[in-house]
């Protein structure tokens, strides 16, 4: 299962990358290269970290193909994706927490301690965004709006607590993705966010 | 031959690096820096990805100097940079097509797959760019301007498609080298460009 | 000793992370996420270039505990930061001075030729900075203003010529050290900075 919903949320995050890209008149090239970098960039980063060799989408040529068409075809539906975006953002919602629970279960396969396999799932659940971001020039999204980072944090913390009480591995994805796409939503819905450190001083530098 | 049109093509992208750095008002030490991950960034961003260590800089230290020398040179004949524009500009595109056939190279002979050579290929080629325009705070131009990424891409093709035909070495290397050199300076001559992607919604965020 | 500082300027520079993360209004997360990276992502990236695995910090979980309750911290005390200005320099001096040194030991330990060696210092002592301002949309600062990324030059150039005299180790920290803190703090008190190249060219674009 989490394999379906994984090959559906890199497709959502190739997307957002596309229309990223777009905000930048980016060329075809550029909106492919965005879309492959935010779909797929974040579990690079987190297989880079862990020195997880050879790094995953390079053994699955199909993933490579499929967030490039998914950019490119994004600037086919661009003017229909208003209407869109609301199933678009349930489809990024998904992706955040199903990239966030395969990150923290490719750091588990590495032995790693808890805290880095909490820092693999997150670095997997918003890395591309961030990627995104810094190639579009603009301060990283996910650091600044309506919940997103903290509910991989959430996400990543209650299925690690939950594999440690031997709930059924079913149950526990169930149970960790459920709770992770009810709270990305009702944050969206709601427009909950954390408080934000806003510091402005009048004339020092640092 | 390759190798010659590699240092001259390092050296190339370390001025353009300095140039860049220049813009932003670094100091002379900013300048050798992105003079070096302009020149250097694209192969470094290649080893990394397919876990190609030691990374190929760190065995030849004499790059490590050229790329430095050649950046802080700059500073001393920027005022004569516009005269030699032209020049640079074809620097600039041997060593575009120069990384992109060594990037194919290197995963070649780690035995990755067809797609992953590829993306190796366009890496070594372009990503130096993208992490000068990074350093330097702006949107990577390679994405945006005349043909360039693309020309990687379509070199790295005619490349391995020369390679499966088992044509001669030299004839494929001298092919694909020339067809990349042409296309390159003949979309600066014409500014050919892809078709852009503007996407300008007027209300909603993403 | 040299372990003692380390924890402080880890502190220092994740303090420094989290008010640039509050000059973008970022939230909790982002402030935290910010912190993290300026204080441990210098050596990351020494990590990830000489491919030392597992990544430093990745075995130390209490360093991620430590860099992110600074961050955090930081949010409580940021209206008395003004007063703390001087101090905080002085702990951002000793950070710089320290993770050169250790930068360069990493890359002693796995043979590395001299030239990464000097560049596995820098990388260490400046790479953490300049992540933070790429997160925070920001051209580098250290590569702008007074004598930073040059002390980490000096200093890591100092260590290995005494090494290479086989001057007792201890003494060789010590002289390093202070050499180092002395220059940085002299270029904050008299405004030293290098040359800086400034390029503007009329019309033409790169």
């Amino acid at each position: 299962m989490l394999t379906y919903i994984y090959v559906i949320a890199i497709t959502a995050e190739a997307m957002s990358g596309a229309l990223a890209a777009g905000r930048r008149n980016m060329d075809m090239f550029g909106v492919a290269l965005i879309a492959f970098l935010t779909a797929l960039g974040g579990g690079t980063v987190r297989d880079i970290l862990l020195g997880n060799y050879p790094v995953n989408w390079t053994q699955h040529p199909s993933y490579i193909y499929l967030t490039i068409s998914a950019g490119l075809f994004t600037i086919v539906i661009a003017r229909f994706m208003r209407h869109l975006h609301q199933l678009f953002l349930i489809l990024d919602a998904m992706g955040l927490v199903a990239f966030t629970i395969i990150g923290c279960n490719v750091a588990l396969s590495l032995n790693y301690n808890t805290p880095v396999v909490v820092m693999a799932g997150i670095t997997t659940g918003i890395f591309g965004g961030i990627l995104r971001d810094l190639m579009c020039n603009r301060t990283p999204q996910v650091l600044q709006h309506e919940l997103y980072a903290s509910v991989s944090l959430l996400v990543a913390l209650l299925y690690l607590f939950l594999l440690d009480r031997q709930v059924d591995h079913d149950i526990n994805l169930l149970a960790s993705f459920s709770v992770g796409l009810a709270l990305r939503l009702a944050a969206i819905r709601w427009q909950c966010s954390l408080p934000v450190f806003s510091y402005a001083p009048e004339k020092w530098q640092d």
